[in-house]
């Protein structure tokens, strides 16, 4: 579908669910990021849950977020339920400025939802000349080391920095791939890697709904479940959001709004060594793109680095859209 | 051998290499507190290298430390090359006040080097009821994902934060294990567990003498690879130290002092919640810990607490060295 037409039907779609013009826009364009990067699973294959959380008014169509400064440096904001696209962009934008005037920026954000990538709101602040980490809970998904059952969200950590060219931009979820990915599996009937997730039994399945009902692997046993943790203590537990597994499942769950959290911390990378930051910077990269190659690899990349080639590849052309979520979109555009 | 006894041999050598009475004291609480953590990889193993580098002048036995305030949060430490524990000691020290005064701490440290756990720290910032990163980067020791030779250090991920009992602190390398572990069983002449670390043929092998020679595995490919560089950044470049593989291997390289570069950031925990902060966080671990276990596991733990129960069990046992560093010691003594 041509990326013009997209953007019209989904703007119209969010304003029918009584979204305001602004709003509209701001999420059609994250939506529509998701698809040009090449991560359809934080994209159109959402569409419908954000829209059936907007009806049963667990995402607050016109949110009243607030924004209470506690200094110049940190801030919290109270999302007010809203999608968690908004949430967020009003977060990192007021993280960009406590940067900017002091040298360092922290912001909590509280009762926001599932806000697309975190690699949306670190690139704005790259893109501002800082560094950048960006923190989020999610659903339960992934089981803390010793544990059989899930409850950490798959809890990215995400982080990034100013490099003169693409944007250094290190996002991960810390299980082995993100859950995202496998819901997408199910909703088209494709299977998943072997070795990532556990069937509700505890054995390894590659069937992607069994993976659903069951528990997913965090990366290297208690490293990523201690990562896992760490997020989740800070962008759950210290901004006043839900945590320890009590984030509401966006899909599965509509007993109430979701209550995540977000943490953004960002810096000016200037603060301590001046220009020398975006020369040293580059010294680094460059020194690591002429290591010998290991087998079967041609360069290396930095993180972003690939991601950044797709967007820019895909910027102009048209999206293709799998008829499933096609069909979503025609049904939601009719009501 | 007995604490007391010990202590006094490593004061006595310490001070004969002409380091300050106070200094001295400072580092050989450090070296001991990592025998007791069960941690010996960062203990008395390195005491040797700790004094033939200030022998070649390349630690400076009586460095001039200079803190340069750059606002009440941000401060730059510049350490003249002093061992790693006096600079990072300052450090924290400094980062502490820095977030108890205005909430947020960033303390960058420069010319530095091998400052044993990063969780030493870490515990001082949380026992200050602070919430903290300890980043640091490292010697050449891990192949950047795409290449096959060394580059990144094992560059830990430390995060700590006050739970109202033993403080919750993750301190875990990038590598599949610490570089501290393989060196220890090549001087004891014990093997390396298999898939941890390759010879330099790209083979993986379990001999720790190859291992040394050859690359260790970063934990989830590249998303391994990702943090190490982020902590090479954060680390490194920023804070105007060695970077991207420049950091002088402490045990082979006297060819000029590491110049390595740590990170401290400090958060007031309760900016946000106030005084619910640590009503949560107890119900964070609360809700783990009661989870269904999996098979082979009698209780969930946070990171830190086994190291803990370790560190209070052994608090007035006496220390057991191995014989190849029991001599080390005495021959040092006895100089």
């Amino acid at each position: 579908m041509k990326q013009k037409k997209l953007k019209l039907i989904l703007n119209q779609i969010f304003q029918k669910y009584n979204l305001s013009k602004d709003h509209s826009k701001i999420i059609s364009n994250y939506l529509i990021k998701a698809e040009l990067l090449g991560a359809p699973s934080h994209g159109l294959a959402r569409l419908k849950m954000y829209c059936d959380r907007i009806k049963k008014k667990l995402i607050k169509a016109r949110p009243k977020i607030k924004i209470r400064k506690i200094s110049n440096s940190i801030s919290h904001v109270d999302a007010d339920n809203s999608i968690g696209f908004i949430a967020a962009d009003i977060g990192i934008k007021q993280a960009i400025k406590n940067a900017k005037k002091t040298g360092i920026g922290l912001v909590a954000i509280k009762r926001s939802g599932h806000y697309g990538l975190s690699s949306f709101y670190a690139e704005q602040a790259v893109k501002n000349n800082l560094l950048v980490f960006c923190f989020t809970n999610a659903p339960a998904a992934l089981a803390p080391y010793g544990a059989k059952k899930s409850l950490f969200g798959t809890n990215p950590i995400c982080f990034g920095v100013p490099t003169g060219k693409a944007p250094f931009i290190f996002d991960a979820s810390t299980s082995m791939i993100n859950r995202g990915k496998i819901r997408r599996a199910s909703k088209l009937g494709m299977k998943i890697p072997y070795g990532v997730a556990l069937d509700k039994f505890g054995n390894i399945t590659t069937d992607a709904n069994k993976a659903l009902k069951g528990t997913q692997l965090p990366i290297a046993t208690f490293k990523g479940s201690g990562l896992a943790w760490m997020v989740d203590i800070l962008s759950g537990v210290i901004t006043g959001s839900s945590h320890s597994g009590k984030i509401k499942d966006p899909f599965d769950d509509f007993s109430g709004p979701q209550n995540m959290g977000h943490l953004f911390i960002t810096i000016n990378p200037k603060i301590f060594i001046g220009k020398n930051f975006l020369k040293e910077m580059k010294i680094n990269i460059s020194r690591i793109k002429k290591l010998p190659k290991a087998k079967g690899f041609t360069s290396i990349l930095y993180p972003g680095e690939r991601k950044n080639k797709t967007y820019r590849k895909n910027l102009n052309k048209d999206i293709s859209i799998p008829s499933k979520i096609l069909k979503e979109l025609n049904e939601l555009n009719a009501c």
